[in-house]
């Protein structure tokens, strides 16, 4: 269950409102690593962990922060628009900026939202769950959300550098900290697991009913060495479990597939038809 | 530029035609962490590389092996579809093998792609590169692909236990054993990017920027302790750059946030209207 | 900002595991008027307010209360899978109960969410937001909340009837409760605002501009005359400004359309082809 | 079975071409709750009706005018888009018009469709099904309609005031009072169907079933008491079953929820790693 | 404009109910090729035709009757769906017939739509715009018609085998009908336009601007040479303008490229550290 | 299986960085009709075909190519964003070029892919397999493919037509002419497989079981004549199976459809609220 507070977490007020940058700011509100994302992501992780401890409670701690940062997001993007400006193109076009701000803004900021922040990223995909990851597995998942703090923290650095409004940089440079904070804890949560476990996931399937003559084996696929010289190439796996390998020239394992003609009620192309029989001339 | 062996890397072929596990193999074929995901990932990572050398031909080297995962895990499935019932349900509910077949197996199979796999996950949904990530930072990009290989082996495990087909046990053997392997590499070289920048994406992002007082900080939005005994609560941050904190009852920083009325082209709720007059006595 | 407190908000505990009963249910917790819907949909309401008072606080009331619904759902879904059943067809066959369950579960609650709720519709759609609405009018999105609701517990209503299972039924019975409140309070926000606006949305714009000879017309484009006998057609307009009235048949009040050409550019199929030539012999 | 007329319900001619409009105009064609959306989602809703009469009439009759209005708009759309610029952006930019031109279009209007309108919102979205309601309940159902016709009206209301164009506005007014008629059937329609049934959706659905204590209660989940202002919290229900209620510190009702652990070929966490254990020196 | 006739084109009845088989035929309602998709892109291609006469007429007359096809599947749906059984899965797996309804029934059929027909496919994914195309040349476009005939006639033909039921083989093999008209009429259209223009769309663009040297050239990249023995690698060009040329080796005809470093502002990864050093000893 | 050539087919430099075009070009990378959808249409073709020779063959040698293409167009879009500018509206509209390239580039660009490609359209559409086809009958779908070479390559001229890069130019007009050659093969291939089989697909389907009396009709459905002017009115059917027929005045053929009411579990409106019964002056 959950209680809201009405006062913000941290402040969310631009200098002055900027619609075009309000569009480019839906990117960390509703975007692929945006505050929806690692919301419902920590949320329905951890409503998922079968057990309770401390890595359930460090995902919904996280995740109603996250609820936290929506909200944020939402109030700064809010703001932005105030006063967005409307109206026909010719006109505007005697005023370079409001020309460039009418064709370079989101126009459902105006049209759809009422000047409202939309669940939606910086071009107007709306925000979708095939975004999100819950699989049961803390290790994965944290993987997960580990790439997602990554992600998002890059994206919210380079919004930072993108504007000169000392509001917006303000609420950026308080997202980036907490992006680091959530970094940091990932990983920590991260070498706990492994140290349980083993760095592959899942670590329960028996290894020795994979096909381990190519659980450590690099193939190159790619004409050219480069990749030769990794560590991935060389030396004891990060498993324990065995050496890298490289294989410079890989060869198939398997034949030619040739598939069965299909079932008359399927009324694909007949194996009649298929054959490679010469082209009729008057095909000329 | 690309080239096409016909021969497979590994072999595809089940002992016998299963309509629903071809419905349920589609999701490591195009499902969010299918073979389609991991290919188009590390491709598109690898053309975006600014720069020549090991990481990208890492990265064209298992995007191109990727390629080779989709055309096995197609032919398998073809070849499970091989013979599919079609019929009249009343007659099917004679045999309940063939009725649950009919009931259980993807009718897009049959309707749509003719016996054929699809680019799609084990419920139907359409592959979408909303699925894929490549951000032009590489510790980043490398963090998605050790999530990609996690989920992917987890689900191929979840796969292999639900099969007694011991031609699709193999070929989901070989698939585990890669990404044991893949898994393996993207650690080695998250490791080489961490030991050159520092473990926080992006690492150029000057630390004097952002809001430091918060950056190693877990705030407990969660009634109840237990997140405060792990390691991410305690000692020196994993980025090196402080001392993790708890702090038990975080505290809203910035004041209710009360948004200025919209312009009256906007024809948002007036602010007259918005106020909190009493409830007229025509309304009981 | 928001705070998460562990207990439930109300009970989510069925009598026994039903993976086919946790596929339906996922409607109401990630389908087109799930509980993510409403709850996203209040908060950004909420958040887009211009102005502070009893609306806005209405709408973070819901929206807080909706997260827990969320929960509750979550909850009930993975204790519907517990024991879901894994494995080969015609060994499963055998028991039609689990051949009817390994049929006609959703395979991703094994092979992607390991016994997990989703955020998904009953089909394994994942949630989007195309479903939600907030238009910054509030007449406007009361109306969709009250929608919502009304589909909610319509659905939760179908729902009930289709299980036996006690406990499930116990906790639809107290969402059925509380979506019943929620069609009340939206009635009864929305009969505020009309009493304070007018019927129509938006009332600020000026009815002067509209053209009004067609503002309170039924047009009959579809043979017969039922749609003569309702209020519809009958009597004052709903909105005070008129009378309604029937057009038996409507007649097109502009020419047929004929567009330019497109510029050579854009290439187009060209006028001169486009012309109703005669066809040449050698087509026949 | 339908007939087509080649005339147009109403004008649809611009003053002359605006590609950066006819991009913003998309909105009201292919959005949410443009006229695709109702045209489908009333004959839908029309072919679903079990039984004959009036209600159905009136679905088919507005659903058959919508598809005159989406020939309108499609229309519009393509002369505005007339002689669309195309070239290079360093000669565009020294005609400013031209270079808010070319950078604000929508660039598929040139590409895709080569200067027709396309069944796509203002940012580009494809237009899609999820948009759409009919769910066999006509009092739920009406509800969606109104909210649509007011959620669109207040969009073709606030694109009017985005022109200065005298025939998109002469259109737009027409469409705007067709919108004023459709919210006035709606609520005429609605308030027929409460007077037989209940306002509570379904009515059907026996009210000792549900757990009526929580009926008509409001709970406060957010700080602060505005809304216990609202005619929501005092007085009879709308539904005329009770009296509203207002709880201001409303308590979880059920404990915290532990799953059981996940079978182990699900490959969950396994119980013994979740287990809340010290912190290995080594992770230090 | 349109006019709505409520009796039906052609039949739409089955013999009896058959919830399993609705939600297969909802392929051809909703999916890719359905009859949604072929009435709104014969539609919006006629509404984008710059210029009048029998093209537009064409498209305009058979989109209209693609209409009255989505009616017709829309009843049938909605009948085959009466009496779909509800329930608890134990109880019904009494009866196998019913179990495997349960099991394979879509179940928003029941929940969402309350037995009517859905703007979904097979498999439930909603109708999506995405599989429409009007690109302003009609040659392009006819050919986009006659795919959508021969898919869509292929799946009916499908569908049509997997049914006993006489009421519903009646209906398909009208459709069917249908789509044997629809096929012959594109192909005459098409064979006009290629008479008037040429094969290659758009035959407007200089043939002098391409790389002509690589016009008529199969490049051999799939090891093996039965292509080789094909119409296109042998004889004169289908658009009179060459010889088809066969190339078994193709060889790279652009160096290997290297993009140049990102701005720093963007904070991809550093130049200094995508350089192959040594590993450092470490990392091992 | 497959391996990669670093170097490219063909060039793909331009003269000069250009954000706004990269993100037009983007639409046939990414688009509906861009190299993804070829490359994955046609590999997903042939891995489906049951059989093996020269169809299979053509479809991987040409599938494989269009994965060539993909890395063209990746390199390209890399290299027009290289320097793409970031900052501050303000401060950019001094230099109108600037200020165009801001409001007018795509924000994920720099914001999500770090100045690389994107698995997108020129609108941010992520790219989805709701794009290809593959049925498993293969003279449907060379038809798809003839008819996704017809709308790439226009979509190809209409981008050389708004650039002045000569870098750019130059490889668009060695992917128009590769698109010249894929149409010329696919029409090639469709030629041969109607001379074995028939134009309409599936031949296999026995004629006499559709309804022939209309499988050579085409109905008016459009007021006007106009369409009863082209070869598909007149003259013997192109399947050689009838002489074509005009009917001006189509009739429905079957009754006004009755649906019996839903059973009550479903909660659909009552037979008894459908009812005609007049309206209670109540509602006036």
């Amino acid at each position: 269950m959950f209680y809201h507070i009405k006062e913000l977490q941290y402040h969310a007020k631009p200098e002055r409102p900027d619609p075009l940058f309000a569009k480019q700011l839906q990117e960390v509100l509703g975007g692929q690593f945006g505050e929806i994302s690692v919301a419902l992501q920590y949320l329905f992780q951890g409503w998922s962990v079968r057990g309770n401890g401390k890595y359930k409670d460090l995902l919904m701690d996280t995740g109603t922060e996250e609820l936290a940062h929506i909200e944020m997001l939402a109030t700064m993007i809010a703001r932005l628009l105030e006063g967005a400006p409307v109206g026909d193109l010719e006109i505007a076009a005697k005023d370079p900026i409001i020309g460039a701000i009418l064709g370079g803004m989101n126009p459902q900021h105006a049209i759809v939202s009422g000047l409202g922040a939309m669940p939606a990223d910086s071009v107007g995909n709306r925000w979708t769950a095939d975004y999100i990851i819950a699989s049961g597995n803390l290790l994965a998942d944290f993987r997960a959300n580990l790439n997602a703090e990554s992600q998002g923290r890059l994206q919210a650095v380079r919004l930072y550098e993108a504007t000169t409004d000392r509001g917006v940089k303000d609420m950026l440079a308080w997202l980036i900290a907490r992006d680091t904070m959530h970094q940091n804890q990932w990983i920590a949560a991260i070498k706990e697991l492994e140290a349980k476990e083993n760095v592959v996931v899942p670590s329960t399937f028996p290894r020795e009913l994979e096909k381990r003559e190519v659980s450590h084996v690099l193939f190159n696929f790619s004409r050219g060495n480069e990749s030769a010289t990794g560590r991935w190439a060389n030396g004891p796996s990060m498993d324990g479990e065995g050496q890298f390998q490289y294989v410079e020239h890989p060869q198939p394992l398997a034949p030619k597939p040739v598939l069965k003609p299909a079932p008359p009620y399927i009324h694909d192309t007949l194996p009649s038809v298929l054959k490679n029989d010469a082209i009729p001339p008057s095909l000329y």
